[in-house]
């Protein structure tokens, strides 16, 4: 049996670490959503969790799990998304510095928010090689951990906290949907829900206009994102080497949405639940009242996390 | 002493009548509001409640507190508001039909709304006159009881409710602020809050382009309200015979705020709580943000009512 990069026992030692710093987040319902998917929903609410999304879970799991030595020199991560937010706070929170290199086309919106956490920030060119050797600089130049948003046993483990507060909250869900980017949520949900529950089916939920995880799901092998389209900007990146295994070998199926399916979910979500969630969040909830998954039986409560609520408020979505 | 149309002991027997009808909504807070404050706030999440607004709580206490003879014939209300949808369920929910006279000028998505939730329309011209002689017409073919949106002792009982849960979540608040239409959120929200905590200070919010319940208390006699012009479409009303004495008598202040506070309230509110609010419910926001609530001393824990979230998602409010 291959070994993965967290286990239950790693989601169960990230929740004691992280108790306290992050949001224990509620879980939602919504009669109306109940009757359009034709079963019972359980929304578990990262976009109510600090930062506004379930990425601060990870960050502050993989900050405070350093060593003070190897913290007072600082965290360093390339994201121009709420990975980078979660950890200039979760960084902050533990009085140590976070290094995030962000492109030089990044919206001001983005930046400020970055800051606005204490992050400091260097700009890059706009390539993901630029990036990457960037980073590496800073780290070179500071000393820094380098802290990816998903590819790291810590963000997983972290990240799965969300799965075993859902669970002990809604014990008898029959199965759980979680949207899948770069894989970390996708991965830490599969690994901390199975852990509990062996029985419980696992699905990502993914743009089609991004999805290197259906793909690769179907195929048996990775396949890389390229050229995405999706307005579900945290879902744009490929799977990575330690999220890849869970999701291949314990999630049951990816299942694929258009972005007007997108849309409406995210409208529906504002309009009746009254909450802001980010397209990306919108995504399970659109492969939720899906034909192809209101299709599958022995699926009487379903639980979906809404992973974020960051979303620019100039514009419309619809 | 007078007596006014609700004290403690009718909110109390709302709370027991309604209970399992509505939700209890969460109270809820954020750092970031706390901190432009300069103090705690707890936001009641009537956002949240059926239907969308706390309107829900008035409206089924009245139609639960109906005869079997009475409930038979029906509900009866003018209303293009809150108020409407609220009634339609109200009346759905204890099998009875609710008769909803609407302006023909009332868009779409509001006449919609109240045929969702299985009230009766009929259209009439859309003037004061016209509405009060066609609702006084349907309850005379009908035999229906009229329930109005504010003016009645039911309706602020059921209101007051919300306040009640707030003191049970957070008992020690030092004042309450809630926005101001008619008054029926804001008088059962004083009779209540002041009933369990006579100390405790209680504030109206009001915008100040229908500012007539802040001029009526700062001159101690009814003024109405004449052409008024904000985008918080739920307080356009004068207050009513019922609910202004309570205001004049146990209110402290009524405080105002301009359209530029009333939508930086609502943008924060959507933006770092993630929660959907109406303009309405930015009021007691903007309020409790405002140079002059914050100079106020001795109020080191609020209470603040988010009373709606029935917003036209088609368009950007700022």
């Amino acid at each position: 049996m291959p070994t993965y990069a967290a286990d239950l026992d790693a989601v169960r030692e990230a929740a004691d670490r992280i108790v306290g710093f992050v949001h224990r987040t509620p879980v939602m319902t919504c009669e109306t959503l109940d009757r359009l998917a034709g079963r019972h929903i359980y929304f578990k609410c990262e976009n109510l969790q600090k930062t506004g999304a379930f990425k601060y879970r990870g960050a502050t799991n993989a900050v405070q799990k350093l060593t003070d030595e190897a913290a007072a020199r600082g965290v360093v991560t390339h994201s121009s998304g709420n990975h980078a937010q979660a950890l200039a706070l979760a960084a902050r929170v533990r009085g140590i510095p976070a290094y995030v290199v962000m492109p030089n086309t990044a919206p001001r919106v983005k930046t400020a928010a970055v800051e606005g956490y204490g992050g400091i920030i260097t700009l890059c060119e706009p390539t993901l090689d630029a990036r990457e050797r960037t980073a590496a600089e800073v780290v070179a130049r500071t000393g820094g951990t380098l802290i990816p948003p998903f590819d790291h046993p810590d963000v997983i483990a972290g990240q799965g906290t969300a799965a075993l507060e859902l669970l002990q909250d809604v014990p008898d869900l029959d199965a759980v949907v979680s949207p899948v980017g770069g894989g970390g949520l996708l991965s830490g949900f599969c690994v901390a829900a199975r852990g509990v529950n062996p029985g419980i089916r696992v699905f990502g939920a993914e743009p089609l206009g991004a999805d290197d995880a259906s793909r690769s799901k179907a195929s048996g092998v990775w396949v890389p994102q390229t050229a995405p389209n999706t307005i579900a900007d945290g879902l744009l990146t490929s799977l990575g080497t330690l999220t890849w295994p869970i999701i291949r070998d314990q999630v049951e199926r990816i299942l694929t949405v258009t972005e007007d399916q997108i849309r409406a979910a995210m409208r529906l979500v504002w309009e009746r639940m009254k909450l802001v969630i980010e397209p990306s969040a919108a995504v399970g909830v659109a492969v939720v009242l899906s034909d192809e998954f209101r299709g599958l039986s022995g699926v009487r409560k379903v639980g979906v996390v809404l992973c974020g609520g960051n979303v620019n408020l100039d514009k419309l979505y619809w």
